[in-house]
């Protein structure tokens, strides 16, 4: 059946395109020099030059509307994205054109779990980075439409109390979810099983009732033999890692769900971003497999089932996935969400809303309803 | 329904342990010395000598029969170990007890694809050390029950040439399937991607209509964020990789999906050795995503559908995995085999008639028979 006209559709998974002032608007004067600005290169290109590197802008990243055949990874200027790339007013429109109604926007230049800034060398400026970023999402971006655009914040993760300070000073102004990498150890933080380490800033997440991304590629990690070693191979193509960015979801799932972080923050919620679904009972029934065998002599728990973990602690979503939404009994429907990935290369722009009526033909209307809509907003406490 | 009488188990995937013996018995007498040896070091283990260095056996991988209480991870002595694992006449009485009829079994010293010879110094000795395993394999662990133990072959994957000439030499000799790292590059050698590189081997490897397992882990990549870097993480416990083994089978298919490799060797079949069948619905729906946006700019075939290329090349197996059997129909029934992973830790020895029966319990009679036997048979030209 199609989609019913009251069913809107709430995306947890799009992604905005910083424009050139969203710093030097907002930083103070001494931050201005080494902070976040758009140059323009020898090539022509605007690319972004940050503590005096500079970060090229993807023509992956901003390609909603074109045909696949124009498709490329070349750096882009503005004038070759769509305004709805960087312009909230255009978004929405966009969004309008594409039948969503709200979106929950992932960072670009930052990485999108803030990476760049976790990397910094300057860690003052970063955290002052980190604030005007978030800043700019609820005062600029969402504050354009507040029923269409949905706060996300990013986190100064190197500090994990400083981290647990900007949850709570984002849930004091509003935003819904905060994005964290989805793997620590590759930027080169300790890992979710440090004792201790991340304890503050989950107590913080669940004081606040804040959901936590995980986005997949935002530890920096990217999946395939031939990807994160020390040189990559000219001779794999990147289609490859695009392919299995999922495997990435499931390393974070198998990592939290042993690390015994989870029973000590038994409100935790996490959102495995981009990650997709159809995986998700595989995966459920293989870490309970492990978890029988291996729990007496590894140090993990002996009575906390991994498959009840993961129903409780985290949700999926999905763009396009047949035999997730085929198997949504088993993943559970209350925790499946769909996202459209605006403007990036999976997105089915300006047929998102088709393209998602399509993957529910075969689903009852309430549970049409759970999945496009209702699920996210519970979630994110995102209501009108 | 149970498991009728006449359908007998053929597992793809179990292990041996080579007695201590296996390369002294057959190397030439020059060879003798850095050629593969067992001592025992000042702990009282069992360990490997060869080229001058030392290599524990993991208690893990010979725990058949002990409760999982007592599983552990520290090295073993041979009278540790049920004789099962080393001695073939052993081995079948323990098969017979577990309700098994065959078995392709994988090396243990030599790693699961031959990495540790593929890293060896001298390459001439490795290719003799390569060519005495696959001699025990045939004239005396297969050779003791040639109906019960099915002959696997390593190869000398440093050289296409001279692997390609071990494959055509097996295939006379009357080997069953040959393995192969599930990953090159971490072994130091070319990606499946390699211009031309590998195209000998897999040329072999179709004239002999030799099957190629790719058991993961035999490319020595361990999957996590916290093990495949420069320093494991000690806080992380390995039961994290082990949840996710799998990964590494979707790398691997990603690899030779997006390389033009299956295009260019119609009749190769790979074996997704103890990856699982659960995901293989999920990852063919995304590598098709992926392609299909992906593939205008990206050097990899416009016209064919990755999975067109999986349903054809790919047979995956599992131990136990209620949702892959029940998906069974979108993976392709004649695709699935059964695995017993004697005496590993994912065994169910001496229950594995009794745990495949019951993941068969709503399968019919037919498909029953050709996942537990038939298709097997076939793939490996394996028949009385």
């Amino acid at each position: 059946m199609p989609l019913q006209d009251d069913m809107k559709i709430i995306s947890v998974d799009d992604h905005v395109i910083e424009h050139p002032r969203v710093w030097q608007d907002r930083l103070a004067d001494k931050d201005k020099e080494l902070g976040p600005q758009i140059i323009e290169d020898d090539q022509g290109h605007h690319v972004w030059k940050y503590e005096g590197d500079l970060f090229p802008q993807l023509g992956l990243n901003a390609v909603a509307g074109k045909d696949p055949h124009e498709y490329g990874m070349d750096p882009v200027r503005y004038d070759h994205m769509i305004p709805g790339c960087y312009d909230p007013k255009e978004r929405v429109k966009d969004m309008d054109i594409d039948g969503v109604q709200a979106a929950l926007c992932f960072p670009s230049f930052p990485g999108f779990g803030g990476g760049v800034f976790i990397r910094a060398k300057d860690k003052a400026l970063a955290h002052n980075c980190v604030k005007a970023w978030n800043d700019w999402q609820l005062d600029e971006w969402c504050a354009y439409a507040p029923d269409r655009l949905i706060p996300l914040g990013l986190l100064p993760a190197w500090d994990p109390a400083l981290a647990a300070k900007e949850v709570q000073r984002l849930a004091e102004r509003g935003t819904k979810a905060v994005s964290f990498p989805d793997a620590p150890v590759p930027l080169g933080l300790p890992s979710f099983h440090e004792p201790g380490h991340w304890d503050v800033l989950w107590d913080a997440c669940e004081a606040a009732d804040m959901p936590v991304c995980l986005h997949f590629g935002s530890g920096g990690f990217v999946p395939g033999f031939s990807f994160g070693g020390a040189a990559p191979d000219p001779n794999v193509p990147f289609v490859v890692a695009i392919g299995i960015f999922a495997t990435n979801s499931m390393w974070s799932l198998s990592d939290m769900v042993f690390s015994g972080m989870l029973q000590r923050h038994p409100n935790l919620k996490i959102m495995l971003s981009e990650g997709g679904i159809g995986w998700l009972p595989y995966m459920s029934e293989r870490l309970d497999y492990t978890w029988e065998r291996h729990r007496w002599y590894q140090p993990i728990s002996k009575t906390d089932r991994p498959s009840d973990l993961i129903r409780k602690h985290f949700w999926g979503c999905y763009i396009d996935d047949i035999h997730g939404i085929a198997n949504r009994y088993t993943i559970g429907v209350e925790k499946i969400l769909v996202e459209v990935d605006y403007p990036h290369s999976d997105s089915n722009w300006p047929n998102s809303r088709k393209r998602i009526a399509e993957s529910l033909v075969d689903v009852p209307d309430d549970e049409a309803a759970m999945i496009v809509e209702h699920n996210a907003r519970n979630l994110m406490n995102f209501r009108l």
